[in-house]
């Protein structure tokens, strides 16, 4: 496990992949490299893509790598798949375009499934990021789709969190309901030769003069992914708040909160393993078999199995 | 509360719109309400109803709960919206359709927030489903978006699982992939006059002829919800399949899977109230500065925590 941490943190593919696959497994082996993988990790800007199934972050992802790769930085990329049995097919597809990249030695792919691992997406997710902060990447990108609770809280943990809407797809207005405005630092209305793009971007920009102001407001570009248009503004408004949470208090406010997030994920998941544990060894009793009588109820039988493990 | 139970239990629609919203703000008395619900449970036949965002779930609830008025049953739905950004518009827009049944007193109607709350999503929506069962529902509905896994598991814990389908949605193949198969008890075309309805029918029952086989074939009924037709059929199947897990081993095993299930959520929700007590306390200690200057880490802290409170 020594030499495998020791080849990954120097770079090393392969042991890169080995790592991460074993925080995805999220076994016990993971807590004890999370431990080794931590101390060098707080380097890398870790930058989350989210919107719409078809608004093109694939394809954005795919041109913000090679703007990246040209500046000489290496890039870690963490494709989170809803797993959903409707839209799962679909997603695959479109990341295949990012794969011209994979062959790239400075460039770092993985695909993470979304389905509930023990300790949940974000968990997982998170700890591959710091993976890949420890082990040199200069920019991570976390690339999901903003459907369900647990995509959003993985965007949530990125230091960046850029919004891709596009034209036509009334995202606009589902975007001010859901208050989803409160967590993108960057807006990027893509497919900007389409009909309606700039209307978009003025309904952004109407949206953030309405909510209360706040010491960052968003900036919002126009970009075609596809033909490569605007990318480089679109890195330029990352590194800009990227300069901003450096220097800023909001920036070491998230810090914090991020550092919080982590204590309370491990502990969730610790503590988590040990209910589960405590409850197969009182499941052997027969105890289902008195709760489907209704002779007792499953609150009053966890609450008698935590008087037991809790101090 | 003694009172407000005692009205519920006995049918007051207003009793049981409070209890229900006790157990969704997940507050620690709702442990208290569900201890003493829980013995009165056990009767309510629990249907869920998953499907594509326009697969016309809302509009096939509302056709069911019309039938199953016609037959004298009592009849609760909780509506689960995903509160997606993108989606969650669309989908209250389509639940006012049921909205012409909640004035029946014999119909109990209530939708439920799908944003994280304390215990997740599952906990707060079969806590509510065991209520309105205790409260002498005999059929609860339990409606939910097919995205997400959190949504996958609400239709989990109910006893029969309704997959609806559309043509034209390309979810024939879809479904297959992952495996969602697996949880459906019985499946509907929906929009069965549109062209591709057999196909789609069909491709299911090659699709069952392939996996292996298990003791409970589900069936496969065309239905025009909107032209009311072909319920009938629908809740016949349903009705086929309560019969079936009365009298099989397999119904046995899932009730005893439930009750599991119950147990752990329970567990762990009380678990995590704990340690994030814990935490509170220890991280007044500015052990989150001592984390960021990387004098020590996450799984370090947490694991430090569960070793105090546990024994």
């Amino acid at each position: 496990m020594d030499l495998l941490l020791e080849r990954a943190l120097a770079g090393d593919k392969r042991s890169i992949a080995r790592l991460v696959s074993e925080v995805e497994r999220r076994e016990s082996s993971s807590r004890g490299i999370m431990r080794m993988i931590y101390p060098h990790t707080g380097r890398a800007h870790t930058i989350g893509i989210t919107g719409s199934p078809g608004a093109g972050k694939s394809t954005l992802s795919s041109r913000l790598i090679a703007l990246l790769r040209s500046l000489g930085r290496r890039v870690g990329v963490i494709a989170v798949d809803p797993s959903s049995p409707f839209t799962g097919g679909a997603i695959l597809g479109d990341r295949l375009r990012m794969q011209e990249h994979s062959l790239d030695p400075g460039v770092f792919i993985r695909s993470m499934g979304s389905r509930g691992n023990l300790g949940g997406l974000s968990g997982a997710t998170h700890e591959a990021a710091l993976i890949l902060d420890a082990c040199g990447y200069d920019a991570v990108i976390i690339e999901t789709v903003g459907v369900g609770q647990s995509e959003v809280d993985v965007v949530k943990v990125s230091d960046t969190v850029c919004l891709v809407l596009v034209p036509g797809m009334g995202d606009d207005v589902q975007i001010m309901k859901a208050g989803i405005m409160e967590i993108a630092d960057v807006f990027i209305v893509n497919k900007a030769d389409r009909d309606g793009a700039e209307k978009v971007a003025a309904d952004i920009k109407v949206m953030l003069d309405i909510v209360p102001a706040r010491p960052w407001r968003p900036p919002v570009s126009l970009v075609s992914a596809e033909r490569g248009a605007g990318i480089d503004e679109f890195l330029r408004n990352i590194e800009s708040h990227r300069e901003y949470l450096a220097v800023s208090e909001d920036g070491k406010s998230r810090r914090m909160a991020r550092i919080e997030v982590e204590v309370e994920d491990s502990l969730k998941r610790d503590i988590s393993l040990r209910a589960s544990a405590a409850w197969s060894a009182e499941r052997e009793g027969g105890i289902c078999g008195r709760i489907a009588n209704r002779e007792t109820d499953p609150y009053t039988v966890a609450s008698d199995i935590l008087d037991r493990i809790l101090k």
